[in-house]
């Protein structure tokens, strides 16, 4: 089952710039800030009710949220819902015809198991699943 | 105050397909279909948690949902987030420079006041104030 969503991901090229907007303008308390050496960023969570924005920092020319900067502009780069069962919703939209980006899931920020799926296959949206 | 998530809008073609991803492969609740004849789209609510995901399906090739997905393809066109006080909110975010789309709030999908950022101020992320 889908509890809530986690986390949106807005790509941005210049964190103090985004603080800036979502830290002092909107008023939203900045809650952790961690390098994902994997993706090649850094991650800056804040606060919305139950939920985060997670604005994402290349701090790599080769990062892939460098690569979507290029592309498409600073904006969001995905949504992540958290579920129970991770693998119980893999296999389920798995047979639905949604494609994962990767076989099994991988850790994430904050050590959950995560996973993406293809937007070709959910509506133009780049859907993170983040496990316990 | 910003309260939480009040939804986040995503631009599709085809309700169909789009609801065979959101509500039937990923199991979201459908809570309200409603023809917004202001902005010439039927919005799709499901919800996830204390949030919703609002699928926006144009109805008339001048309504603005129709010129996103010409321009951009479907995916994420708008976050949402409910505040307590929006004239509040409006008065601080101008202050600290950021450029609502409009002088005033307007009524919106459950007649709600709402209000409308310029992305160009806001990250690259259209954000939508929804009052009480």
């Amino acid at each position: 089952m889908i509890r809530k969503i986690d986390h949106i991901g807005i790509a941005v090229p210049d964190a103090e710039a985004a603080l800036a907007v979502f830290r002092d303008a909107l008023g939203l308390e900045l809650t952790h800030t961690e390098d994902v050496a994997s993706q090649k960023v850094t991650a800056y969570q804040l606060r919305v009710g139950e939920s985060s924005l997670e604005l994402l920092v290349p701090n790599d020319p080769e990062s892939v949220i460098a690569k979507f900067l290029a592309k498409r502009g600073q904006g969001v780069h995905h949504i992540a819902l958290a579920v129970d069962d991770i693998d119980a919703e893999i296999a389920r939209m798995k047979a639905a015809g949604l494609e994962p980006l990767s076989e099994t899931p991988t850790p994430g920020a904050g050590g959950k198991r995560v996973i993406f799926f293809h937007p070709r296959t959910t509506g133009g949206v780049l859907l993170e699943l983040c496990g316990a």
